[in-house]
């Protein structure tokens, strides 16, 4: 365990960072310097001053994401701010670049005031075809993107919509293994912040409209989803509630369930698990239903390491780790989605969008097991492959 | 004349931009993951929390410099706003990467508000080791750039500093080959906006601090300044002149000359455009003394044509651009001011570097002609020599 934190400390030292720009065109000759520079470069401002969208094709605008994030929540770490987040947002960057062959850069900021957040995303909307908001703390995660969401370009909290879109995808196969209907499934999400909040959101077929949550039946994949946070279920009874889970609340937990994890999770079919290290235990997993799925997806530690969980009982067991088996991780998804808004340049991911790319992503795995509900993270056409899905339903 | 623009837009839309990024690590295993992204990259993100100087190590954050504008001052075109100022700032990133060897984005945004600026510059410090202010209006780049001297990190003005000390080193040849001493001679500035007021800071000995002008005698290099905007020369009985205008005032123009253009270029023996196209004629230049120097840098289109210039009895003319001799240009200087930034971590552009820089770069012609009074700006050398000159002082 500790080795691979050692060896990344010394692999991101070795190199510098992770990420690098470069020239797409040549600069040798005072020709080339001409074209790309002075004189030549007026033109193409002149261009874009009459007409903005030209810049999407005579700029690398097109195709540049920008990885916002103000630090506040940063893997398991908590609010380490913006400086220390830069290591993840660059990650996102490379992967975004590697996989998805799209140009992506982390920008990470010196505020965490929504506000704030809000207007400095306006600002930059001019350098980006797309803004990807990153490790930015509920509930100001959903104030900052439902407040973007009339901008002419794409914005998308991978931290919210990402796992969300991996969670259905592992879902839809983890059901197949264990032969269960997602529909007459429980689940119990262990997290109320942005992950918690958007695969509730997504597995409920919940749409959040200016902070309310609107139930389209057609989507709703799970019979029920209880939502637990740090003080216990969601629910009715509680007074501590912010806007968001008290809204949540009102379309899930039919059972009106209160109380602690531990009474929540009985007869459950899966829990998900978006929080903090080792809040899964042993005795639990014994207290679900049969076939337990278990997704541990804190970062870098899991609620419950897989072979306790195995061993306890429970069938199918993912983290979102890359070295374990059933890695269920936004980096199976982000990549895809910005493709996605680069190719058919998109000003909206919708809800149908993300709903095709977890099947998308679920149907990559033709024959699903305990072992392998996803593909693999490395396997470069999953991008491409969730980016058509998204760019056929946008030509619909 | 036509050609290059044609041939520009056809260029920038054949590679749709001229940025890119790429990852410097390889991702083709799970250990690669398990290393750049979760779970190892929560190492360096909890070392840089601990302490923050540890991100320009552990990130890209050392090399990567963000090309900042606004928009409102681009080229010769004026105020064209953010998105069509994107291609001349994906230029300078280009620029930047292929010549000084540092990673640099163009952020462009949609604010012409010097505060909001400000703000927004200090918001995205964590992600860089240096910010290239660029084309942003004066009086609103001097406002800006004054109030982020404390930043941790370096913040430059380019078209003020990158100007300033690419004509200085440019003088300083051009008066060799005319063969009369720099403070022997009477320059007139065209332009009073980011460029000009620089170039008279660096040229005079001049020190702004807090919107006022000191003099240090020993850095004086010419004999008198007379500087230029579109109502005439600059002079006390100007009612009409900002406060960095009232204020330079103070410190140039030793005959007090108020009045024209063409009444101020008399007997002048050098005059450094900065401005607009055409606004020097060959009846000027014949008005001037003898051996007279001529640098018109508008851009894209130059204050007077070489040939015209030359016809009329100009011993040494240069402009900024790349195909034309003698171009004097900032792309001489901003990629090894920023090399020498990342290489050497500086949080400030003292007076002194731009000095050392200037002459620097006027070394590197040995014996300068009337059609060579630079080095070629695709000379590789050229920021590597300025960056370790700044780096020397750096040591002192």
């Amino acid at each position: 365990m500790s080795d691979i934190y050692q060896d990344s400390l010394k692999f991101h030292k070795k190199n510098g960072g992770k990420l690098e720009t470069r020239s797409k065109v040549s600069l040798k000759t005072k020709q080339d310097l001409s074209l790309a520079y002075t004189p030549g470069v007026a033109e193409p401002c002149r261009a874009i001053a009459k007409d903005e969208k030209r810049s999407f094709d005579l700029t690398w605008r097109g195709r540049a994401v920008a990885v916002v994030s103000d630090g506040s929540a940063v893997l398991g770490l908590g609010n380490i701010g913006a400086a220390a987040s830069l290591p993840v947002m660059e990650g996102k960057s490379v992967l975004m670049r590697e996989f998805g062959g799209v140009d992506s850069i982390p920008l990470v900021i010196d505020t965490q005031d929504p506000d704030e957040i809000i207007k400095f995303v306006k600002q930059i909307a001019p350098s980006f075809v797309g803004i990807n908001l990153e490790d930015i703390a509920a509930p100001n995660c959903f104030i900052v993107e439902d407040a973007l969401q009339n901008l002419p370009i794409a914005v998308f909290h991978d931290d919210q919509h990402g796992t969300a879109i991996v969670v259905l995808a592992a879902l839809l196969n983890a059901a197949k293994v264990v032969n269960k209907k997602p529909k007459d499934m429980k689940a119990v999400i262990i997290g109320a912040g942005a992950a918690g909040i958007a695969i509730t959101q997504l597995l409920m077929g919940l749409e959040r409209r200016h902070g309310k949550f609107v139930k389209k039946d057609a989507n709703q994949v799970l019979g029920d989803v209880i939502l637990v946070d740090s003080k216990g279920a969601i629910c009715s009874k509680r007074q501590d509630l912010n806007d968001y889970k008290h809204a949540v609340n009102e379309a899930i937990n039919k059972q009106k369930l209160c109380g602690t994890l531990e009474h929540a999770v009985k007869d459950a079919d899966i829990i998900i698990g978006v929080s903090k290290p080792n809040l899964i235990t042993s005795k639990m997993i014994k207290s679900m239903s049969k076939d337990a799925i278990i997704f541990a997806m804190a970062n870098p530690t899991p609620e419950i390491m897989p072979d306790i969980a195995l061993a306890a009982g429970a069938k199918v067991v993912a983290t979102g780790r890359s070295d374990f088996a059933n890695q269920v991780n936004n980096v199976l998804v982000f990549p895809g989605i910005f493709k996605a808004v680069a190719d058919y340049r998109l000003t909206k991911i919708t809800t149908k969008m993300k709903i095709a790319a977890a099947h998308t992503l679920a149907k990559m795995v033709k024959n699903p097991t305990a072992k392998k509900i996803l593909p693999n993270p490395l396997n470069k056409e999953v991008a491409s492959k969730i980016a058509k899905s998204i760019g056929k339903l946008n030509k619909d």
